[in-house]
């Protein structure tokens, strides 16, 4: 068992503003794992937020050493020796375990929804996310996402009004708000989170900075719609954490160190009832197509990383009118395009 | 997909007495699980606690339509349906995740450690369960269970003291306790504990009645010995409330409906802090070995309930001094004897 990866550049067909920068290019690294000439793939997508870049994901890719395991099948055994080679390196880290997993389908020949007993016509509609920019870019971007029958606005910038009345202007779909932790203050998140319950908004993905959990409770108890942890879950010891703070949960693979501590954590917050949701960053149809796999077995999906990009390296899950598309391809079922 | 179903019923070697009752034979419905030509087996051992019995597996399974799903793969559709048609009958609905589980790992040709990513040389010791009795039939229980390393002893009685005394006379085994929710006060759980604790017994199994979780976490302010829970761990969405009132959860394949469920509940415990034990009640070589096969996962074993019996129609996991030993036979790993 070996591997080898590469740095491959995302080109954004716009530039991407959130609440924390914005951006033209997202780098990201692609991994094929090879055992028994079979190739499986996975992919890195390094988030500043959580101190990981490209050159970071490649210096803790070459501390890897697979060779010391038998075969792919050895999940918890490989999985537990990554992740005990440092305390951060989550989307390193799911580069492998996207990999392994898209080794494992391919060899038993079954795509991984099937793997996990999933019934691949129940996945969700996948929301289109908005970042923040100007009413006439916003218009545009709004106009582009006219197959999708949800869109997800990013706000906690400056013009979060401005943003809200120009989509309200030309569009009656349904809206899910990403603060991005950008509400500094417990009164203020009260404020723009009750304000958007009359705008007709699903729910608000973390409001306040994940360091004040107890002002998100505090915001929880003064409002009625649902409130989503994304900075805040990052690894599954911190969903029970989340009970009575939040309703749901955003699963990204990339802060989770990929599909297995997924699953894990999906299970967690159902015993906690939390709701859940999986989100994704930039990401190629690698990444994205893996979180589709898992995606019947949740509530909310924000799967659009790779519709967000003009150069995607991999063919895989496709979206009709919204709604995520399973394939019969094996494993995390995608192809290379490049 | 059809399945068939039939009572076996189970010889003790010896009656077999825990708080509640005794008896030396103990029937269970063992299930054949047809599809393309493979058989998935399962089986269901009825509980009287959780008003179960073999009529009533019967009459639930006789309610079960799987022909409605494509095939065993569909286990979160096929499950959620199962789950569905009754509050309770966890065993019966455990027969057919067992099945379902078992002809999944048949067709695909590879072992249920395998399918979950476990390494079969992980597998914990497995204690060696002795029932209440006299001096002499406990005397001669421990010569039984001389390849057993760790020996779980059934309190909760009348004698306590005096189980524990004659086992201390003639071994320094480590010990478990499962007090069946015996001790009804929790001044005298205390006083139990803090007994046992100068005993050396490692943990002490469900001191308290279910119904009682705030003497239990009374009692847990006061003794240092770790408290498990297994009258009140039954499902998934038990676990998080045993945060901070017990250590740790037993998990019984009969109580939770089955392999799929036992895994999502290791995972909320290692999440919410909690160790994992399995056990399990009197059962055929089906369902100790497919509690087997995820006991790579978990901190205690206590699955000997294939090792009480006389006339086993399986052949599958054994221990070897006390070790759960993983064959690579494909599923469950189990063959039939008769």
């Amino acid at each position: 068992m070996n591997f080898r990866f590469s740095r491959y550049d995302l080109r954004l067909k716009h530039t991407f503003t959130i609440a924390r920068g914005a951006r033209n290019v997202s780098p990201v690294v692609i991994l094929e794992l090879e055992h028994e000439g079979i190739v499986g793939y996975g992919e890195a997508a390094p988030s500043a937020r959580y101190g990981e870049s490209v050159d970071s994901v490649a210096a803790f890719l070459s501390r890897v050493d697979v060779a010391r395991f038998d075969n792919p099948f050895q999940l918890e055994s490989v999985l537990s020796y990554v992740d005990g080679l440092s305390n951060g390196d989550t989307a390193a880290k799911a580069a492998i375990d996207l990999a392994l997993h898209d080794w494992i389908g391919r060899k038993l020949g079954i795509p991984l929804h099937q793997y996990w007993g999933l019934d691949k016509s129940k996945t969700p509609l996948t929301s289109f996310t908005i970042g923040i920019d100007t009413p006439q870019v916003i218009e545009e971007k709004v106009q582009e996402a006219e197959a999708y029958p949800i869109l997800k606005i990013k706000l906690g910038g400056e013009n979060d009004e401005e943003i809200i009345r120009t989509i309200r202007r030309i569009t009656k779909k349904t809206l899910r708000v990403d603060a991005n932790e950008g509400w500094k203050v417990k009164e203020q998140a009260v404020e723009k989170i009750k304000w958007l319950e009359q705008e007709g908004v699903e729910f608000v993905e973390q409001p306040m900075p994940a360091s004040d959990l107890d002002g998100t409770a505090w915001t929880r108890e003064r409002v009625t719609m649902p409130l989503i942890a994304d900075e805040n879950s990052l690894r599954l010891h911190d969903v029970p954490k989340l009970r009575g703070v939040f309703d749901g949960i955003n699963i990204k693979l990339m802060k989770c160190t990929g599909l297995r501590e997924a699953v894990r954590m999906i299970h967690a917050a159902k015993a906690c009832g939390l709701k859940v949701m999986m989100g994704c960053m930039i990401e190629s149809s690698v990444a994205i197509s893996a979180a589709a796999q898992l995606s019947p077995l949740i509530e909310y999906a924000d799967l659009d990383g790779n519709v967000l990009i003009t150069n995607d390296p991999f063919d895989g899950v496709r979206s009709l009118d919204g709604r995520l598309a399973l394939s019969d391809r094996p494993g995390i079922g995608v192809e290379r395009n490049i």
